[in-house]
């Protein structure tokens, strides 16, 4: 009788997880967005159905910037990448004179703008070199344990879409594999991955900088160095997704043009495929912003995800709340 | 009543499969090497523990030429580099004069040797290069289902060694992640990785060349250029293994001083560590070389391992059985 009463409890306890799961994405509006996640999820992982995926396929992208956290007002690791050149502007006079070096240490946003992506990307590098990798880690944990988003006055992640969270656990409880495809470097997102995402260090690809093995010391080390290795960006993230996963995804979730290629590779594949695109309309709780924005442009990609009817997420229609925290 | 034997049917069934699997290295002999894997696998996976590992930590990283599949004569990828040159000798009559192309065409192995690694792998490259990515698995794919051992006379994916075999099965079972990190093509093993190691094509690192993402009519391709992204040997191991996995192993495996950085750097982490030699030492079932070797050079890493306590396996010693199939 005993084992009777265990074994019911097992499976009533087993029935009312389901049914309490029965709305994975409770910050979603009702609609045809997550609708089109449901649907997909459901079909790609009912056994016998003709859209079924074995569980070892079932591999989804997530760019990060915009798409799984706020990209407003800066780059998150661009806002750290300011502070850090502020730190060690001591050790580098010459910084008083380079752009863009110049424009963080005199505050001139709109020349930091103005260096465009890749110059913004060497500023990164830059001020992210000459550590250890173990040393380099201690320095981005410390950073994020103190800054705030200059907006909403909380850890920068602690300002990742509830939405977006809740998509990401649906996918990984129904055996998908959950990868970060980020043009941020990969350092500056390992250490924080798995306790915000659920998503392990080694399903993080991103921008790299150089490394090299030496013994310091007679201590085996990896030095970073100041020099790009690659850009995990527009057609760099279709090569980082073949170099580092080995499969095409089947589902790929982005928000700006630097997504384009990742979703145009994810689509051409073959079975069932699903793009989604953020776009960002909700100025209230978050920002608005698509084909003109400096950070974040959506612009080719919002007319290919129209032509080729891929889900768009509009945050004010869509998401019943932004984020985990705060109203809405 | 009828719950009760089902329960005591369960119980009994899972007592009775660990019973079975009481030898998980069967082809192994009874020895300090085999003895030392049981040892640490026990030791990291025994809840309470002093050395216990988390499941998410349990990475084991493994050199594949000369560790899990025969190396000798010639390196498996070289040896479809060459039939593959041979095949496109007639798009390349420049191939005639330059070395190493020429090596292979007039079949001079020994030219063929001397241009070192680096001159093999460029060879590699360049008759790899041209397609794109998924026909280059076409063709590794095909090549693999023909060509044949030269000594053994069987595919060379039944030239894998069986103890290394039940190694990774053991580790799988308890919980451990497993990546091969070779000096060979990501891409020439990807293929067939799961098929006979278990070991899924995102937990595949390898040396690559550089692709690139363009539409080709219209549909995303990627394609192979004949240009050296990065050579995974040496001090490259540790390097990739950082920005692949982005966790330092807590277990590795090699045969050669190629190996030795990744085991240098999986060594030097805190908490319990594994480092494993392949020492070739049955030329009666297999090949015996070590440290005047041109395939394979076992001569620094076989002091360090002396010097720090590895474990290095004699495979006349140690192993019951070479291959899977064939005699001893």
């Amino acid at each position: 009788m005993a084992l009777l009463r265990l074994f019911l409890l097992f499976v009533l306890g087993f029935w009312g997880s389901v049914a309490v799961a029965a709305d994975p994405l409770p910050s979603w509006n009702e609609g045809p967005a997550k609708q089109a996640v449901v649907d997909f999820v459901s079909q790609t992982t009912t056994a016998g159905g003709k859209d079924f995926v074995p569980a070892a396929e079932r591999v989804a992208v997530f760019d990060n910037d915009g798409t799984l956290w706020c990209e407003k007002p800066l780059y998150v690791q661009l806002a750290f990448a300011i502070d850090r050149v502020k730190d060690l502007a001591g050790e580098h006079p010459e910084w008083k004179t380079e752009q863009p070096f110049r424009a963080v240490l005199e505050n001139d946003q709109k020349s930091l703008l103005d260096a465009g992506e890749k110059g913004l990307l060497q500023l990164v590098m830059a001020s992210h070199a000459g550590l250890s990798t173990e040393e380099f880690e201690q320095v981005v944990v410390d950073w994020l344990a103190t800054a705030r988003h200059p907006r909403f006055g909380r850890p920068y992640t602690e300002c990742v879409y509830q939405p977006m969270l809740e998509l990401l656990g649906h996918l990984q409880a129904y055996g998908y594999k959950t990868y970060i495809v980020s043009g941020g470097g990969v350092e500056f997102m390992r250490p924080w991955t798995q306790a915000v995402y659920g998503i392990p260090p080694e399903q993080v690809v991103g921008s790299t900088i150089k490394t090299v093995f030496e013994l310091r010391d007679g201590m085996p080390t990896l030095m970073r160095l100041p020099e790009i290795d690659f850009i995990d960006d527009k057609e760099g993230k279709p090569v980082a997704i073949h170099k580092f996963i080995g499969r095409r995804p089947i589902a790929a979730f982005g928000n700006s043009d630097g997504d384009l290629q990742m979703l145009q590779w994810t689509a051409a594949g073959k079975g069932p495929r699903f793009c989604l695109l953020v776009h960002h309309t909700d100025a209230e709780h978050e920002w608005a912003y698509d084909r003109d924005s400096h950070v974040g442009r959506l612009d080719k990609a919002l007319t290919e995800a129209e032509a080729n009817h891929w889900t768009v997420v509009d945050m004010q229609r869509d998401w019943e709340q932004v984020f985990a925290s705060g109203s809405k």
